[in-house]
Order: structure tokens, then sequence, then C-alpha cells
């Protein structure tokens, strides 16, 4: 029995990397994982939050929007309402974490890392494909800073990536479409490094409390589907790629 | 001489309109002037603010943003800060009313146009390619509305645009770019239709006051612009312009 | 055929400026044009916003606010909604520029200059009145700090005013009263100074484009309603400005 | 020993009402007391809050406000900052207090009595000055009310009045000025009725706590201050206060 | 004839404190009076205020807020509506006013004490309750501070307590709970001193105005209770109580 | 090698329900995990956001707020600062998911459960212990629901609690204390069911990524712990726990 849009249960939609999207931010990719579109960009700025002040470190902190016309109905914006949605906040905060658990925050010095995944389109999977995206546009905002000088290398000491998966008619399926993701028992995000560690495993199975069996089977098919995305990241990424694996 | 991008002083940038480049929004088109980049989408609601309710008319409001990576240094999030700045809120008014002049709002029903400008990439003139842009995305979105048999016709009395003009070292110039405009001693936004009528002119000489020959000069210039960018709207529209046209 | 209130088309309302109308502003007059009744003060303030820490230079802002009691059906506060309307940052916008536009902001000094527009009573044109009555008490106030000592002159290069006009059945009006405003197709606000410059066009047509013809002719009686405006200013500051003229 | 502005401890300063001060809300009363200078308004709207919803009963509520220029160094405006400061809050509670206080609101029907407390100047007293002024601003929008055949009587059953007392180097003193106030060791605020009744009586001794004796001398002083008030209220309204006295 | 809970007119309810209720605040304590308990807790701070920065001076400041579950029918709570209510901000700062006022700010030096009010069941009289409660609360903070050596001896010129007195049914009663308070027709709450003194005086007679003598009646029903109070406070601190009255 | 406070790796901190720990709320508990103290109350509303109008199913909402006074530092009060913390709607969201994860909402009726968790005093885990608390408050509701005859059984499908677990030293404990909560390099939370199933797990790794093999073991503990406080809530509950597993 197959996916509504013909997949297999362990597949993922196709992925796309584009680099150098917009051009003021160091670093700029608009990252497609089928009809999900996110812009994702990394700015840098020469100052810390204050808590940093006089520490030497560095600082990567994340937005996450999403355009009102991204969604099926038009979604309220939220400059409008004069407040960010507890759901963004929670999505931003994941980011956040998921980019700093694989930076040197020492060797970046300080400086702070903006990182804005906007999305235009969302189809599912938005808070997962503004991670490995967002990797990519760090990356690059690195290497800028490393062509200037400025350090001596990237501070990366592995590639991240992030995917969803969930438990549909019974079956743990990878990388859930809207439609999918709105039927699921069981919803889980998985952001994972490229040596096969975990950065951050969120499951809820709000519907339906889901067995230890069924946590197994996800974690699998989502470490299946990290790999493939930090592959598809390396080969983005080209050159740079090697650099930071030669480190 | 010429100007910092080669053009004629006459000369308007590059202009592309990418429709349907999002696909939930029943209207939605990216618009480029040269560098700069703006997502125009319309959105249709089948209810209307409280102050229409059951007088049979429709309404249009606008929503213009900024992404934060869209300009050179980051701009602050407006969500973040929890309030949308007078700038913003200048540009929302001027769009929703540039479109409201040229649409039978009778005919449109109780219904909401929500439009969306989203700059991706500022260099320059968003508020004017947002009206320019939006025109397109709106036409797209009643021509749905005609062919779900909704409307009988699309109810657009004229097409729409606008564009900026200024006056840079002494010479009135067309279209400006964000180098030009931060140079301008005068600035000019002109809101046209295709009958040669005036929408909307916005003239400033903050930093000096300018003479009755310089205004002269500048709507002529804006004429000329505003003619060139409803022919483009047409061509971009293809059939469904012409429909308009021989209403 | 003749105006609502008897005027001729090219006739301004009854101006009346009442300076040092409260005590404690370095600046304060009461300006009624017609039944339209603002208290402009200006005070001033021995520092600047942070871009222009260092640099020597002096900085206008102006405040806009209507009281509850000050139109025909009573408006909410905008303390109460916690937010500053749309327009009311437009028309705050609007009133800096135009101030800004006549002062020598060098010879100001590293000073601000906080203008106050609080309407008491609104007939149509709160917002050319508060130019109208700011640059007045402007002038007061900077007059006083000549008075004092601090510096030379008064840093004026022009005096400035502004008015609004429009189409009313098919005529072109000069300084429109509310009645005029809400039935107006074409709505304008010209802010001129007394060299016969134009600082700020505004021209709207949302119920109806306009032609070139239109325009014209608005700009003419505009020109002509901020010359007696400007004559009505030096009448009222008197012997201050004959000082500002001869500089 | 007198007092800075020469008057006796137990002297008021001049008071004066003027009626019809502005043109739009049903009652208008520019109140003055010395230099302090309140614009009170009193404005009918047909409805009440959710609470009051088919009860029969009408509802009075207040806001003040203070303009920026109003106070000798300007005072941030609290739409700028977004929130209403805990001081005005007191106040408006205060002043919808007292004045709910002497009107019948069974037989004011389902009405909204908006008052509007607006400083334009302010030298001490502000509040109790606000309480005075808004009484007969009120008493005139329920004559109109009256007028118009809507009641049938003014359902008012006091007059109401309010001023400050506090002790000043050891000396009680009554209606104090800003400067007075803000060396007072005590100050109290007493709200009365014309029958000798309290409503509200407010005394604080942050400075320094005070005795039984002390409070007494005050409660008496204040006696007077509001007995002479109610006298002048009367005056301003003439007819219309003896149609409420005979009531 | 008795109250609803059988207590006599002059009688106060059973009134516990609970030293050292919570342990990372400097002071903390369970005040319960009957059914009224609140959490009271003072923290210290190593500075103060921008309006005190090097005068040697030190600060209070206090917040009050109620548990949404604390009141019958359930409490929105307010930093869910983004703002702090009218009502708490009275009585944040009548709690302020109350222990500034016994307290030798000179002698803490540079430092702010904040006071915390959280009140986690409220049967009537949460304001005063949360200043007797907060006072114990502050000695136990400057006692630390005292044994710390920061200060020679705790800065406190006097005991304050405070109670409300209201009249219902014509009687005079002490200490209302929330079911009388609901009915009176005037409520009164006095903060007092050992020493007898008044601090602070608030009587509101809103349903109907009072006499000058049941104002005499609830002064003395007022500081029956609050001499009562204060003499439990003593007991509370025991030694400590000692240490201030012997100074 | 024992824990900072003597407990083995696998040893849960003293727990204690306290229930009807205030009177107004139908369900309230104050819960004790070693010094983390949190007042969980439910209160029943009768009923739904808008979006369940009329489905006759009700729904569950949570809200969660830290005391100022509750950490080691004090903690600034969400309403002063105007808004919610993105870790308290984080949190929020969290309580909110695992309670209507075991109740049958269907059953419930068109009913809001409004959770409130009020910690007073946080050593850590008070997210976890916010979880278990309530759960045992929103027995007690339902329980007197059930026994005004609203409903005819408690509509819980299942126990639930919750636990953070973490790695350490590299070692793997249960029930983190905030010292140890903040030297965890992997740090997660569990939430379960008495079934043994899942119904929420949130691990993060932001200081070090971390292996599959810490991820089965931190499992494991979170089991344990989770099945040692669903046994301590049914002793608590004692006959109506008894009646939920009878069903």
């Amino acid at each position: 029995m197959s996916r509504i849009d013909g997949r297999k249960n362990n597949e993922l939609r196709p992925v796309k990397f584009t680099r150098n999207f917009t051009r003021y931010a160091q670093g700029s990719v608009l990252v497609e994982m089928g009809e999900t579109k996110v812009i994702c960009t990394a700015t840098i700025e020469d100052k810390v939050p204050p808590f940093l002040k006089n520490t030497g470190k560095g600082w990567i902190t994340a937005e996450y929007s999403m355009l009102p016309s991204s969604t099926q109905s038009r979604k309220v914006r939220e400059s409008s309402r004069g407040k960010v949605e507890g759901r963004t906040q929670e999505i931003q905060r994941l980011i956040g974490r998921a980019l700093r658990s694989v930076v040197d925050l020492d060797a970046l010095g300080e400086r702070t890392l903006w990182i804005d995944c906007d999305v235009i389109q969302a189809d599912g999977g938005t808070r997962t494909a503004s991670i490995t995206g967002s990797f990519v546009a760090l990356v690059d905002a690195l290497n800028k800073l490393k062509e200037e000088g400025a350090i001596e290398s990237i501070p990366v000491r592995s590639f991240v990536s992030a995917i969803s998966v969930g438990i549909i008619n019974g079956e743990a399926m990878l990388d859930l479409c809207y439609e999918e993701d709105s039927t699921a028992k069981v919803d889980m995000n998985i952001v994972m490094t490229d040596r096969g560690e975990f950065v951050e495993v969120q499951g809820t199975g709000e519907e339906s409390p889901f067995a230890k069996a069924d946590l197994m089977n996800l974690l699998e098919l989502g470490e299946k589907g990290n790999l493939e995305l930090i592959q598809l990241q390396k080969e983005a990424l080209g050159a740079i790629a090697d650099a930071i694996e030669n480190k």
C-alpha cells in the first residue's frame, strides 16, 4: 500500500538546495522538500548577547516565520497580532539548539549568527526542512568569514539535519507531507549528525500513546532519512563540505 | 552622465513577473525590478470587515513585510518587536488604496481580497513594486473566482501600477535603486492607471524643498514609467488582460 | 455655487494663532482653522537619538494625537488600545519631515525638538493645521534658545505651512472642512515654504483617479493657500519673523 | 506665614469653569484651578459593558490623560509606550467611582457615559480638578439627554467635587499646587457630596506617618474646600443646578 | 447579630504567619487571615532604579498577583492578557508605599528590596494581608543582611500592618471576608504603624456616600485591628522583633 | 559514586501529593518532588474554544507559571514584561498534550478543563512535576463532575505521569535536580501512561549529541520512574483510582 504521493514508506520527498538564493545575507539557501519551501539565511553580526560579552564565545540564534500565503488557508501575520505564537517560539528554539550543537562557539569568536527561516510554502516538515537548509546557509556564511581571514577554518564539528517521521494507519513513514502529518497518530522529529548521533528527539502521541516498538521503528527510519539528507547537504556544498570533513 | 548601473535617466530596471509562484493563494506573483524582489499574493476570503457587513460590497486589504535578510544589514523582525513600524503601516495603506481605486467593490460582492507583499530582496522601490506585482496577483485571483462561476466578469476598471522617481545630483531619474534613493534630494512615488490618470502622488523633499518645474519633470517621468509597466503587466497576463480591456 | 459654510472655493477658513497657550513647553501655540483646533507645542531636550550622537547635529521629532472627544463620535484612546494607529504614525512622520526640511539641524546643535500636536477639536485638515501651527511653536522655542544665548540666531531657513485641497462635485476647493473632506473624490495635502517651493505633495484619488489637469488646479490652489498661511504666521510672530527673514 | 502664591492655608486657588469648551461631546468643560487646566468631556453612548446588558442599568467610565506638554518636563506619551501607567489607571478608577456614587444608574438606562479628562496644564491637583470639572460636564450631557426627551429628569442624586489637602512644614493646607505637593509629608484627596458626605478619602503619609489629629484637621479643611467648590459648580450650572436640587 | 462566620464585629479572623515558607528568597512568609492566603517574599538585589543611582539610598518595590485558581471563578492570568490590570497596579503601589514609609532607605544603602505577594487563595482582604505579611518577610530579609554583616542594624523605624474595615447593613465591621466585602456600602483599608500613626487611609463609598461619624467608627476599628496584627507580627518574629524595638 | 543529594542514579526524589490544597478549584494538588513544589489546579468551565463549538467534545488547556521568588535568583514576572516567554509556552503546550492524550474528550462533553501549574519553588523538573501533579488534580475535578451527576464515569483512559532523565558525567540519572540539570550533557523528559506507553519523548543533546545506546538507557530509566510515579498517584487517589482502573 503506497502513500498519497506514491512514495515508499521509507522514502524522502525530492530535496533541493539553491545556494545564494538572495544576495545580502552571508548565507542564503532555498531548501525544498517536495512542496515545502523555506528560505534559510545566515547573517553574521559582530557582537553577542549580553550574557556572552567578554567570554570570547559566539552565539547562534534562529527566527522562524511563515508567510501568510504559505499555508492552505491564509495565516494571520504574527506582526499584526503583536505577538509570536507558542508554536513559532518552540520551533525557533529547536533550530537554534540544533545548530549550536554542531558549531564550536569558542572558535566562532564573539559573533552572532542570525538564522532566519522564512517559509514561503508549507506542505509539512517545515521545522525539519528549516534545520536542514539552515545548516547549509550557516556553512556558507562561515566559509565567507574564513575567506575574509576572520577565522582560520570553518568551526563546524559535524553536519546536522532533521527529518520528521510518524505512524499513519499503523505504518511508520518517513518525511510526512501535510496531509499525512494531520492524520498521524504519532509524530516525531529527529535531529542527527553525520556521525549517527542524536541531537534532538521529539515524539508526540497526543492522539494515541505509542509502544516502545513503535519508537524503535521511528528512530530507525529517522536515522535513514537523516543520513540521506546529510549526503545531499554534502553534495550541495561540494568542496566546502570536504574542507569540513577533512579538518 | 549615466547612472550607477548604466541605465539612462528615464529607463526602468529589468522587470519580471513570475505568476503562480506559490501554490495556495489564489493569486501568487514574484515581481522583480532589478534586484528588488517581492512575493505578492492575493487570497480571497468569503467575509468582509464589520463596517461592510450586509452592504453587498467587498474589500481589499494589504499587508507588507520585509524578510529580515532582505536588506543590506539584517532588519529586526516586526513580530519580534511586537509592533508594526510606521513605515510599514504607511506602505500597507498605500497598497490597499491603490488597488481599491481600480476594483469595483460592489461587483466583488461580500468578499475580502487579502494582499500580502513579502519582500525577499530589497534594492529600492519595494512599495511601488508591491503595487505593480499585487495587481497581477489580484487579477489572477479574481480570474479564478470568475472561472469558478462566483462572479461574471473580472471586476477591474483599470490597470494600476506604481513607480518611484527622484532627483539625484540635480537630475530627474526613473525607478531609483537603493543607492540612488538614499542620495536623492527629492523622492516621489507615483501610482497611475492605464488611462493615464493619477491614483496617488507622494513627493517628499525632506532634504531640500523642490520647485514646481522639478515636480513637472518628475510627473512626466513617472507617467512614462507607469505606462511601460502596465504594458508589461498586460503581457504577463496575456488573454486575461484582454478580457479586462474588452469589458 | 458656494460651499457648505459659504466660503469661496479658493478661500481659507478663519485662521488664528494663540501663542504661549500653555506655560511649560518652550513654544506653545493653539492653532485654529475654522472649527479645527490643535495645541502645538515645541519642547527642547538637550540630547539626540542614538544615530546622531557625537555628530553635532540636532533632530526634530513629532507626535500627533486626537483627544477622544475631539471627533463627532468619540474616538478610542490610543493608549487604551495599546497601539498607535497607522494613520497617526503617517501624520507624525509627515509633520516631522516638514519641519526638518526648513531647519538647519547642524546649527541647532545636539538637541531634540519634540513637537506635540494634540487635536482638541477636529473639523478636517488636522494634519495640515498641525504643521502650520507647529512651525510657529518651533520658532518660539528656538527664539527662547537664542535669548538664553545657547544659539546665535534662529536656525530656520524658510517658513513652512501646509494646507489641504480637494475635488468635490468636480470643483477644486481649498482647505476642506470635515464634511467636504468626506465627500471629496480627490484629496491632497500640500506643504510649502515661503519661497514657493514644495516640501511635500500627497494626493490620493482612492474614490476615483484624477487627471493631470486636476492635479495642476490643486497645486495652484495649494500654493495660494500656503502663501496666505505663511503671511499669517509672520504676522503672528511679529518681530521674530523679521529676524528670521533678515538673516 | 503665607504660602508660595500668597494664599491662606485654607484658601482655594481661583476656580473657573468654561462650559461648552469644545463642540462634539454632549458635555465639555474646561476647568481651571489656578494654573491646573483640564478639559473634561462627557459623551453618551447608547450601549453598556457586557456585564450590564439587559439589566436596564447604565454605566459611567472615565479616562484620564496628561498631554506630554502639560508638565514641567515633557512627559512620554502613554500611547507611544504602549501601556497605561499605574498612576493613570488609579486616577481613572477614582474618577469613575466618584461620579457613579452620585448618579442613579437605573434611571440613566442602558447607556454609558464616557468621561474624558485631558490635562493640558498640570500644577498639582489634576485628579481632583478632573472630578470637579467632570461633574459639570456630566450634568450638561445628562441635561441634553433630558432635553431630547430620552430621560425625564437629570438622574443625579447629589453634587460631587474633590480637593487635595496636605501637611507642609507642619501646617495643614488646602488645594496644593505642584510645588507644595512635592514637599508635602502627608497628602490627601477628599471627594464629597453637597450633603457633606464622603465619597472617597485617600490619605498617604509615605514620607512620614501621621497622627489622628492631623487626619482630623485635613478632613475639616477638605470639607471646607469641597463645599466651596460645589457652590461654584452650582453657579456655573445656573438653572440646571436648581433643577437638580429641587428634584 | 453576629457575622457570616460567627465573628464579632470588631474581631479579626484567625491570623497565621509561616516564616521560611519557601527557600530561595531572603524572606518568605505565608500569611493566612482566615481563608485568605498570600505568599509574601522579600528578595534583596544589589542595585537600585536609575533615579537613585549614586545617592546611597535604597528602594522597595512590590508586585502583587493572584493565581488564576485563587478566586471563586477562575481569574484570567495577567501574563496571558499581556497587561497588568489597574486594580493590580493600585495594590502594588499601595504595598510599596506602606513598606517604604517605615524603612530607613538611607540606612538600607543602594539595594532594592523586591516584595512579591502571590495570592494563592482569596477570601477578601488580600491587599491588607499582603502588607501585613510582607512586613514580616521584609524584616527576615533585612535580618539576613545584618547577619551577613552588610548592615549594622535592621533599618526599620516602625512595624506596619494593614486591615480592612467596612459598613455592612449599617454596622461597622473589622476584617471583611469576601462575602462581606461584596455587600459593604463603605469599604476602607487602613495602614498603621505600631506607634498608632496612619500610613494610608483609603475609604470608598461608591455605593453610598458616608457620614463623618461612620468614618470615625471605621478609623477606630481599624486602629484596634492593626494593633492586634502588629502584636502578632512581633510574636512571629520573636527575638528579631525585640532587636527592632530596642534600637 | 553517588549523587549530590545521596540518591542512587535510578532513584526518584521523595514525592508528595497534597490534595485539596486550595479550596476554589474543583481539583487542587500541591505536588512536591524533593524541593520542587508546584500548585496544580483543575477548574471546569462549561464552554469550549470556538473550534469545538457544537461538536459535543471537550478540551483541556494548561497554563504554567513560576512565582518570581521560586528560583534561586528572582525571576522577572511575565505579566510585568507583557509577554509570555517561549519556554513557558513550550511547557504549557506539553502539559496540555499530555493530559489530553489520556482523557476521552467526547465523554467529557462541551467543557474546558483549565489546568494551572504555578511553581512556588523550583529545583529542577518543574514541567514533569506539573504533568504528574496536574493529572491528580484533573481526576479530582472530574470526580466532582461525576458526583454531581454531570457525567457517568470519570472519562480517563489511562494514568499519565512524567519524569526527567539525563546524562551527567557520563552516567544516566533519574529525576534531575536543578544542579544536576544544569550540568547534564543530555536532558530528556519522558511522559508515559500506566500501560507503559509513551505519550511524549523529548531529548536534547545541545551540549553534545548522544548515541543510540544512551537513548536506550534513558528510556529505560524514564520507564522505571514513571511506573513508580503512577503507583504514587494511585495511592494518593485511593478509591477514585480504583474506579478508573476498573472501568
